[in-house]
């Protein structure tokens, strides 16, 4: 098969056409622009997921101006190439790696900050800027920019807007969506676009703006972003509290939100994950606890919200509930949930990580059925979540030189989006659906639901150029 | 004209297909859900706003269940009938209003709350639901709707979903757009959609519910929604600020956001606005203050909040600083500003209400803009506004039998719509477009926008039968 493939990549035919794209693209562009050696453009194939397929890209291009991306997507445009664009491939969904001889647009080049206004509570920014760079420039002037995946120091807005990022800030502040007020996009054709506004609110016409949020690179290029900002809260302050099961755990969970509190944070790491944390940081969490839930304020008074919390947490069969005594002790429990993917990681030589988000009516079902998974296909399967969201993320671990453990793996996960349906849940909360989860796309759409998302993509996207084979 | 109009209804062709309609109609509902008598439907004809055209219904159907509207889209199809989608007809840009000829789809009757879930903060709603009556059911369980458009008391959900309707609430809870989670929708062929989701984050596809929010019906009939709600926050507190002009009230707007404070209301009524709501109700409000800013906190302290407020105030020249002692006098305030649009309708004979929205940096341009506009056409323009949200309502008073008048109404109109736009603004900030302000929606999208937008409809309703003539 491989063989076959690189014979056919040797044809004159493609190599003429290579070449062709690559002058064409040259036409427009600086040369340090376009990537072309094969070695080189290999690296950016494929974002962070397992199991999804990539391609060969016939270029890379990392443009720096608007009017570049309009050059590039004219080529492909012309020459019918496919174009897959990109941010810092940590996506876990496959929504950006290539397809064979496409053109891989990546974004990182435009990474500037253009404006940050703190009476209109905006920020203007290009698609490469890092998460984490912006959310350090807007707490300078004393504003948040609260959307914060694992991935914040490393993923882009661009990525981040391409497939709706959520983070820990979820269960108070809500997902990058929301923050996401206007956009210039270059469409297919090389036409660009705005839509949306700077202003607080605007209805004029069909939200365009939140169409492209999500959308993972399929209907236009997002070569500019206004976001809306927050203004900073105080720094949160965090509880952690035992339970000896996981329903145990979610029910403190339904007690919390029942009661009407806002907390900043309510995470939840199961057992298989507090001890994969000790293992690699030594962070001193409770080893023998089958769920840690997390909890934080950042309200004005964070100890007396805490104290409530901690009360509903012991009613619910907490063991033990811990109070952080300051910030920085909080942070350091943050830290330990933040290191639960990384740490599940080193478990085995792979991962396939997801992402169902139910009803948090239906989370400790959730739990418990994803465990009766992992015992049925005889694998470990590590659970932190966003529990506040309901945003699960099991973490199949597996030797992926093992072909019988990796087919359980492949089949443990598609099991556990099954069972995240049938309890009124998606197959997504934030990672998005790429190549990994396309066929399970289809099921939670409906055949009514996917002839209408394919109607818009060809709306914006008649040529299927962008990004395709990702999504249906 | 109308005689004309009149000789072509009573074609025969016209009542054949009229009454060939009706016999269709009735085929799938039971006979007090369809309305013919042309007294009766004419009534059904046109919602609040002026100067935006009416046709006449060739029927009213009133269903009570999903079945019932599917049944009416699919008869409308196979006769090529336009459908018009409405709610109370409180809408402002005539959006609801018939065309010649047409279905009135009025879902008045399908008015249950279905589900109202305090842990998974949710409602489930049928369309008919009035505003009022969900907020104040959700609020016997401890929950909060936030969306308060003025005519909250009779406007529907389905009608806030189709203009996406914001409210006094929005500088901190945000429009309707941000509480709807998941739709059902009858699409323009009788299939049934279902969007979006019950969780609290999901990224499945393209977000479908968004696009249908703010779609004034164009794109299908809304039958269910899933609403998201907060928790109940405290009573809010108060307080009242006179300035000696706009442009001061608009430098204290800046500064209260500017500071990083949150108020869950900030209002500003202009001299005329306050002394048409004196003469009106004799609420006491000073009489000859330039602008009246309300700013209210429902915080844990709001009187401390409102104590920095106050300082702020002071130091953009205010005048005079009120404080409400307590939760009544706060009422008092906030119903003040709630009678605004009803007391400047008091002024003429007819109004036309403006909904530009601009950045709120720009507010004071916006409302010096307008006085010069109100004082170039010789009219009496008042304005309130959500302050915080940089959105304004000029409300342009004028005598409908006077033909001069009625003229200088409608450019003054435009104009105030010109400048909004020209302030980086949009042309609607709340009321949506509908009739009203079509030919300036093709402006603030431009040629690209407005092909995608009609891609958009062709691909949802590719008859143009759904709410023809609106938006586009």
């Amino acid at each position: 098969m491989d063989d076959l493939r690189r014979q056919h990549l040797q044809t004159p035919g493609r190599d003429d056409l290579r070449s062709r794209l690559h002058a064409r693209l040259l036409a427009g562009l600086p040369a340090e622009a376009l990537l072309t050696d094969p070695d080189v453009t290999a690296s950016y194939a494929h974002d962070m997921a397992s199991f999804c397929t990539a391609g060969t890209p016939a270029a890379v291009v990392l443009p720096r101006t608007v009017e570049q991306v309009q050059h590039v997507l004219r080529t492909a445009t012309e020459l019918r190439v496919p174009v897959v664009p990109q941010g810092a491939r940590t996506g876990l969904s496959g929504g950006a790696n290539a397809t064979d001889d496409c053109i891989v647009l990546s974004l990182v080049k435009m990474d500037r900050i253009l404006e940050v206004d703190p009476v209109d509570r905006i920020a203007v920014v290009e698609p490469g800027v890092v998460n984490a760079v912006l959310s350090r420039a807007v707490a300078e002037r004393g504003l948040y920019y609260p959307p914060d995946p694992s991935s914040w120091e490393t993923c882009t807005i661009g990525g981040n807007i391409g497939t709706a990022s959520g983070g820990l800030c979820c269960v108070k502040y809500g997902v990058t969506a929301e923050y996401v007020l206007g956009l210039d996009v270059v469409l297919a054709d090389g036409r660009l676009l705005t839509t949306g506004r700077r202003t607080a609110k605007g209805v004029a016409g069909y939200d365009l703006t939140r169409l492209f949020v999500g959308s993972e690179g399929s209907l236009g290029v997002v070569v500019k972003a206004v976001l809306a900002l927050k203004p900073q809260p105080p720094a949160q302050l965090a509880l952690a509290a035992e339970f000896p099961s996981a329903a145990a755990a979610c029910a403190a969970v339904c007690a919390i939100m029942e009661r009407g509190h806002t907390p900043s944070l309510l995470e939840l790491m199961d057992r298989t994950t507090v001890q994969a944390v000790n293992r690699m940081a030594r962070m001193g969490l409770p080893d023998t606890t089958e769920a840690l839930l997390l909890c934080a304020f950042d309200t004005p008074d964070p100890a007396a919200d805490l104290a409530a919390v901690g009360e509903l947490c012991a009613a619910a069969g907490a063991t033990e509930v811990v109070p952080a005594a300051d910030a920085a002790e909080s942070e350091l429990l943050l830290q330990a949930r933040r290191l639960s993917l990384t740490a599940l990681e080193t478990i085995k030589s792979a991962t396939m990580i997801d992402d169902v988000c139910v009803p948090r009516t239906r989370l400790a079902e959730m739990l418990d059925g994803t465990a009766a998974v992992a015992e049925k296909y005889g694998l470990t399967i590590g659970v932190c979540a966003h529990a506040g969201d309901g945003n699960t993320h099991p973490v199949v671990c597996f030797d992926h030189t093992d072909e019988d453990e990796s087919r359980r793996a492949r089949e443990s996960f598609d099991e556990i989006m099954a069972l995240g349906l049938a309890l009124g849940g998606t197959i997504t909360g934030e990672h998005g659906v790429g190549v990994l989860k396309k066929e399970w796309l289809a099921r939670e759409l409906g055949p009514v639901g996917l002839e209408l998302q394919r109607g818009i993509k060809a709306t914006f996207d008649p040529l299927g150029l962008l990004n395709p084979g990702k999504l249906f």
